[in-house]
């Protein structure tokens, strides 16, 4: 299981920047996993902040939003 | 062996911009090994682009620079 415990701020910020991505897509999780080629709870984990993701992972998640890696580890206006 | 096929464009940009980072802190990698608390054999393949490197240890090392995380991951002026 994926430990809740030590959750960096990058992984935090990944994480609510793709649901927010995702959401401006009006993509669910599991049209957001099929697109970037990656298992929906998968997905769904990364959203949580629950998962050390891969940059690999990170690029192919953010190319199926079609926002730039640099800007889904960006603090949000209001944030 | 890490392999040295599909390497990812984030993995390459991220790998220039630390070496860049580093080198403006005049660190040597083994120094930046050990601000980033890293093996300094892991820290130079994360430099050559051949390691997929997890998002916890992209923010150490960007810590360890005094980089935001998004900065190692934008094209630098000229690139």
């Amino acid at each position: 299981m994926p430990t809740k415990r030590s959750h960096s701020t990058a992984r935090l910020l990944f994480a609510s920047n793709l649901r927010r991505a995702r959401l401006q897509c009006r993509l669910s999780q599991e049209g957001l996993a099929e697109l970037s080629e990656l298992h929906r709870t998968y997905v769904g984990s990364v959203e949580r902040g629950e998962r050390n993701v891969s940059i690999d992972n990170m690029e192919r998640l953010a190319k199926a939003v079609g926002w730039e890696l640099r800007d889904l580890l960006s603090p949000m206006d209001g944030e």
